[in-house]
């Protein structure tokens, strides 16, 4: 059984990319979405939330965690891995793997939340695996909120990309990694404000890939004897289980899902 | 000794207004920047903080409590006042009954978050009043993180205060709260969308009003004490204590203040 944890919905893209690809593997989800969003608190408020929201999977008993979070990769995955005796894996490495594949020029751009941005850590990433890289952030602080009101096509929001992407577009960037769950589903706008031939990465499915591949090698993590059987295969926690919560969670899994209470 | 709870920096406003009216008066306030924004989330969660919040501040002795978000004010100051044992001020009838005192055809508009909105409180609590009065509420999620962008001149926003605005301009309102702090510096972009013959009622300076009354009546809330001689006269904690919230306090305050973190 797999943890996943987020600071709201948005994980749950990486849950159902997964649960396409493997039908049996077993998941619980955890979504804070009482104290989200997270993209501009501090590094210490993040990494204390990551802890508890983790020691919650953990007395789940999943056998591995998956931070399907951007923000909360960037500031409290070593946390997490130095905290808890379990594999963990964060959404940051895929995509900057990802992008470096695609990229020709290596000039890659990241968009992402304010925390993500300051911490450094897709520059970080990707220079790690490639020095030769240059690598140019935007924070784009008010894409989560415009996302969250479902201001997908109005000129507002298209006008708040361009402003964002501009930095990025006068750098020459020929890869733009989306580095916050909240963006693919502005992928056409952003496609269009950063121009066509730039590709896109998006980190979710990036990560998504990877852990397809990764739990493929390792049928711990799919099945466990406590819900074998006909029992649901994700069990979803939010920690504000308002109705326009259930709601963005049950747009993303395609489906009338149940949605659990935390109390954290 | 009063303390002065709110979900974020918003409520230094009031802080300030009641120290330029009573240089003596002692006060203790509580920011819960780490789990702020409040208005997108349930009245559930908005209640089991808010009581944190205000645990917090009766450890610290204070005689009175002050909800200077309309947020928690809409949804927990019931809870607040029948927990604790001490006066509870809210920031929603202040501006509630000076909305009324200024409106000539009792046609008033109220600005606030979703929260704010979906609780009712504004309608309940003007036509209390006033049977007669008739309220056009307006939920305005995307204002607050615009206001913390600082984005207060752009284009993008006057648009997004004018799309705010239609619905109430069409109900010909003659008065509008602006029921939440953050509102206030977008005054001028309000004013012009709604027309400049409709009377705005600030909450946050119509609570500081109703407050200096009160404390001038009752001078056991002014001085205490431990904290009586050359200290400072507020001391001001927040549960996140990024440089972003230290510098919007700073702003909100005028000077250069000492900022503590609390941990809740």
């Amino acid at each position: 059984m797999i943890g996943i944890l987020d600071s709201g919905t948005g994980g749950l893209t990486v849950v159902r990319a997964l649960m396409e690809a493997l039908p049996r593997v077993q998941m619980v989800y955890l979504g804070d979405t009482a104290r989200a969003p997270y993209g501009g608190k501090s590094p210490e408020t993040i990494k204390a939330y990551a802890l508890q929201n983790a020691a919650f999977l953990v007395g789940k008993g999943v056998r591995a965690l998956v931070i399907a979070c951007n923000t909360v990769s960037s500031c409290a995955a070593g946390d997490l891995a130095s905290r808890f005796d379990l594999p963990v894996f964060e959404a940051v490495s895929p995509g900057a793997g990802q992008a470096l594949e695609v990229s020709r020029k290596l000039r890659i751009g990241v968009m992402g939340t304010r925390a993500t941005v300051e911490s450094g850590i897709y520059p970080r990433k990707i220079q790690a695996l490639n020095p030769e890289a240059k690598v140019f952030c935007a924070a784009c602080p008010l894409l989560v909120p415009l996302v969250e009101e479902g201001w997908l096509n109005r000129p507002e929001t298209n006008r708040i990309v361009k402003k964002y992407l501009h930095p990025l577009k006068v750098r020459q960037i020929d890869t733009l990694i989306l580095g916050c769950n909240h963006y693919p589903v502005l992928k056409k706008t952003i496609q269009r404000k950063i121009g066509m031939r730039v590709k896109l990465v998006d980190s979710a499915r990036a990560l998504a890939v990877r852990l397809k591949a990764l739990v493929a090698g390792n049928p711990e993590y799919i099945t466990d004897a406590e819900y074998s059987g006909n029992r649901e295969t994700c069990r979803i926690y939010l920690t504000d289980t308002a109705a326009r919560f259930r709601k963005t969670a049950g747009l993303i899994m395609g489906k009338d899902i149940s949605v659990r209470r935390a109390d954290i």
